[in-house]
């Protein structure tokens, strides 16, 4: 909550600055508008509650009203939410709520795609860290709210030890019992593998996930065999839409995709002001 | 520079907060290493001096050398830049460099791509400020980069008259000579136009720039000819890479593309440690 | 606004720190007290809702009641604003408040002799870059409110080329048109003579506003009849109430006065507790 | 220093934004140069290494060599510093350091005629807390090169019962009596009277220093006298260059003079690139 | 006030980050709940409003009720304060708030003691600058609600005069002479001494406040005998409860205390959710 | 680091603010100076290099040298460190890293002294939030130079369900699954018991790791039995140097112990200048 009104204040400060020459100068002062949020495009609605802070930062008096909750999915032309003000807040505000909005319903929407992909399968889509700097709580949050589940926050709240951690170790079961005398003990210790030996490695040092990075489907089905539920299985690497399900039917417990936050379409959502 | 630098030092704080407990636990300290940025396809570079900044944020005895300078393409496989410190500082830096690092090139690949498709015109590609909230100064350079020319930055640097201010004034001429009255002398005045009736009013209210929103091919060469100079023409709404030519044949001086920047496709870029 | 609040809430800092210990220590909490603002000379009202604020950051539950609006002149006696609420509160943001009101007031007036001093020629008085650090945004607003305009609000949106620009750049055509190349296409370029030949040469290259830098009144008028509405013409150098009227009746656009915002007498104001 | 620094950096930011596109379109990249910081009039400088950081700020490798040291007094025409390196960051960080530094010197000026105008007397010049926001600092260190001294810094580290004070706690001793029981042992008690009676009342109550306020020479003559050295004797209100030395002639300690810092006019001082 | 607002929202977000992970998973949206916060020992209260803060910080929705004020002292199971609102803001503020209390109150505690232990002494107990980073503010408040009062607040508005800079100006009587003409008349000047010959050099310099340093008992007495009433004289060293009541009858004005900021044993208080 | 130095900006400034009065007025500008750090009593070192980060804040150039590596015990009267540097930046740096210092050895010698207590057993020692606000990521740290290691650092990097949470939520199991559900893959899950049949529940829902809340030593016993392994099992309250040792022979893996970070005993080290 903290964090985000935050990163509304630094996005209202970058567009708006010194302030909106067009509006103060053209709009007469104090005049009451209403205006509407509209959809485009079916969508799935991710940040309706954030945009609508964007004009109370402006003006609490700003009356806003969101017609939908996060996670639900709208058909093209549905009004989302109705914004009642002064003209020149609502039109101060537009840009940033639309941009952060449009921003969120795309990952949203996307992460629904893959969500419905590997459906009646045990696999679940979580995001990575390849998110846009600034705004990984919001790019996340929408992950959640498209179906899919978070990994680590950060490089603070999780331990994932990769190639390069175990050369610098100087092996997998020596990492993973570093980590051990290390990390709080509420934490789980997760391995990258890219071969089926470095899984056997893997589970007889004891970690707790073992991601498999850029295997074969062949690669992963003898993977999940082998760990037979004694760790969680994380797959990794080259996952879209179309080769997310065989994935999925591998058996594996996880699948990261990196797009969901690194290339997300926004979607189209417009303000008319009546 | 100053905004990059803390926009970089908040992006670093995001990901590492209270530190990366995976390298603190698992990577000996002192640990001299040296990484390779690769780019995994072919791209227009555009960040690459900012992405050694997160590293020498992190510890300024990094050396980052960068191989290329913005704005130069370069082909799958090629090695952009080499890093060279503390095994931990480039593994702490490796994601925000890379989330940097790998935005900018799409939008500079993007972009470029727009600039290709109306050679030979007189039309130039311009950004909007639909852009990722903390992230306009460095997306907009990256439209420099790629070939394009920037838009106003926000909402204190430019005016653009739109139909709401229009209404809300009482007419184009009301509504031009108030922004005259008010703004700095040194800025432009642009009026946005949805119909022929209204370039012309514009024309007469004497606009700088007029924009030509969502208007059909033929509109906007018609328009052309109207205003024969007086102004310097700007086409907006649902240009993409198949319509984009077309438009610039029109004559129209600029054309601005929101998809620059709201919806690039991430560059595939990795960082490997020898 | 938003950044206006950051520096009233600096302010208050800065001058409260830890505590008003005189306050906390004599005076009995929760005493309702009401005050009076007093111009103590004539003067034109500039900064009287900012001077509200800066109570109403202390305690949302002062009351702050403006008796004019900023651009009013008015006499010496007058009570132009009261605030009611908490002793404490009053007492502590007196200074504050007073400190800031008392410039502002003192740019708005004598912006307005500037004003006064050229009226009924084609001129305009402007401000210029020589504001106080920290304070631009309402030394500049106050400028307004005195009846003049403004200059670039900082170097990020406008272009002013001068000599040591046109000598790094080659020469004057060759210096407006790099930055014809670079800027934004909604930004005027303004570029600094200081003789009538560099007069011709800015013309020829097209330069949108021509600065007359410490020309003589002759040179002036010259300047004018040459530029012949091509350009805006924007007078600049010792600039002063004795001098200006001069100025303007040769003819330019636009005058600019760093005093306005350098040198400007702090009009007097008091704050009365009844 | 810290503080200083911060404030320096608000005040780039303030005038730099998101880059001077002047420079950045018009100046080839690192290009050496060399300008010189001369005053244009006479004057005793302040804030000569200060203005040396703004440069630092912007690029560590600009090389400033001050040619003075605060406090002395320079004749028209002096170089009093010389600034070596690119010459992106000399435009960029000019216009920051001069208004620092005139407003600086403009202070320091105007107190060294205080402290002149009163040679020979017991009397010293303070300033007073009414100062330009967020530049109390850089002010008061002004004033004290130009052989003031400073009263206390804010509310926070100094204790001055004014009138409305005294009322509100019920009178002259019991107002003291409670700041007593109240503040650090380590401040002086300071009162405000209006009348030679309240002086009576001040030092029955064992004030440290009782202020003087708007009385008469002759007045204050009789209260310099009635207190014999018991407490610190403040004059203040109404103080100019003319009337100073009659005060100072009275016998009090300190005089206290607003205009130090509310209205000092700025020195002119200009930077030329060579 | 403000500063301690900036400390709350710090520590808020030092817990919460990114967010209560187990709040927003297990506790379903909106559910009113009440808590009491309780002494669970005899204790001083301190910073009972302060804690309030820390809620209305989360959400100004929440209703707390204080039913005491700072200064009084409670019983072992007594209920000092209820919390009503949404059973996740009470969860997420707990652990901050009662940080800040059990500190807080803690000190008070502790100051109560050490000024029982010398009542009916003229001695006053004072703390030091020996505070917890980032909380000096409430450290100190806490201090005056248990009775004592406070030192100086940091090295800006005081003036201690210890060894070091005895040694570094070249005497105790340079020294003072050198601190008298360069801070603010409204400060006295403290001096450390140890030995009882530099208490007569003090004396002789006209020193307001003599340090007596880690003296004996009989050091003491005489050193006060000495300076008579023309100093104030302070006992610092080595003070505890078992020594604080002979240190007070040696006649000293203020006994400084660091044990009552940097080892405060926190008191034991906690939360129940009803 | 990043936070950490931010925190030490913040405390200099707490403590320097707007200047050392009694520095700049007494000790001569630029005289090197040399201090040793040292400790009055045996204590482990924690934090001798974050104590140098003080004095390189203040100027780059200090020469801080470290004597010994935080987890070293050291015994009464050596010197941990010497400082080398203008005298003046020594003086106005001693008291924030001496309050670090103090503070963080503090912790880090309590915590040996529980790690000590319990030694051959299999418990280990863990902290908790009840940390000094602001100063958790040093307190952490401490502990585990003490030989503790850390439960989780907020409430955004691990799950602990308390007695309000599980009647929130309807029960164990259903709040075992809620957060199941919600949190990232990577972390466990703790939950908190009071009774043995809450041990029965918790185990049957899958906790990862079960909390002892103030349980007897036998009821400890019992459960300890009861888990088997299948659990982490953490034993928490009313733990003290007296009772851990019995704590830790029940065969719990782990002690949590509030008293570490809020009621550490701040080891007495000094800074002396030569």
């Amino acid at each position: 909550m903290l964090m985000i009104d935050r990163m509304i204040e630094q996005a209202l400060q970058e567009d708006i600055h010194t302030g909106d020459i067009t509006t103060k100068a053209v709009v007469p002062q104090r005049r009451p508008a209403e205006a509407r949020l509209i959809a485009k495009e079916e969508l799935v609605i991710s940040g309706l509650e954030i945009a609508g802070r964007v004009f109370s930062q402006l003006n609490p008096e700003v009356k806003y009203s969101p017609h939908f909750s996060d996670g639900q999915r709208v058909g093209k032309g549905t009004v989302i939410a109705t914004v009642q003000g002064d003209a020149a807040d609502l039109l101060m505000g537009e840009r940033v709520a639309l941009n952060l909005l449009q921003r969120m319903c795309g990952i949203a929407t996307l992460t629904s795609r893959f969500v419905a992909a590997i459906s009646g399968t045990r696999a679940r889509i979580v995001d990575t860290r390849k998110t846009t700097p600034g705004l990984r709580e919001i790019e996340k949050y929408s992950v959640r709210v498209g179906g899919g589940i978070n990994h680590r926050t950060g490089l603070y709240d999780g331990v994932l030890i990769k190639e390069n951690h175990i050369a610098a170790a100087g092996g997998v079961g020596e990492a993973i019992s570093r980590a051990r005398a290390y990390i709080p003990h509420t934490l789980k210790i997760e391995i990258e593998t890219e071969t089926l030996a470095q899984v056997d490695e893997a589970l007889a040092a004891g970690a707790d996930i073992i991601m498999l990075d850029n295997m074969t489907l062949e690669e992963m089905r003898t993977a999940v065999l082998k760990i037979g539920g004694r760790a969680l299985v994380e797959a990794s690497g080259g996952v879209n839409l179309e080769s997310v399900r065989a994935i999925a039917e591998t058996g594996v417990d996880i699948i990261s995709v990196g797009a969901l936050t690194h290339s997300p379409r926004a979607m189209d959502i417009s303000m008319l002001l009546d």
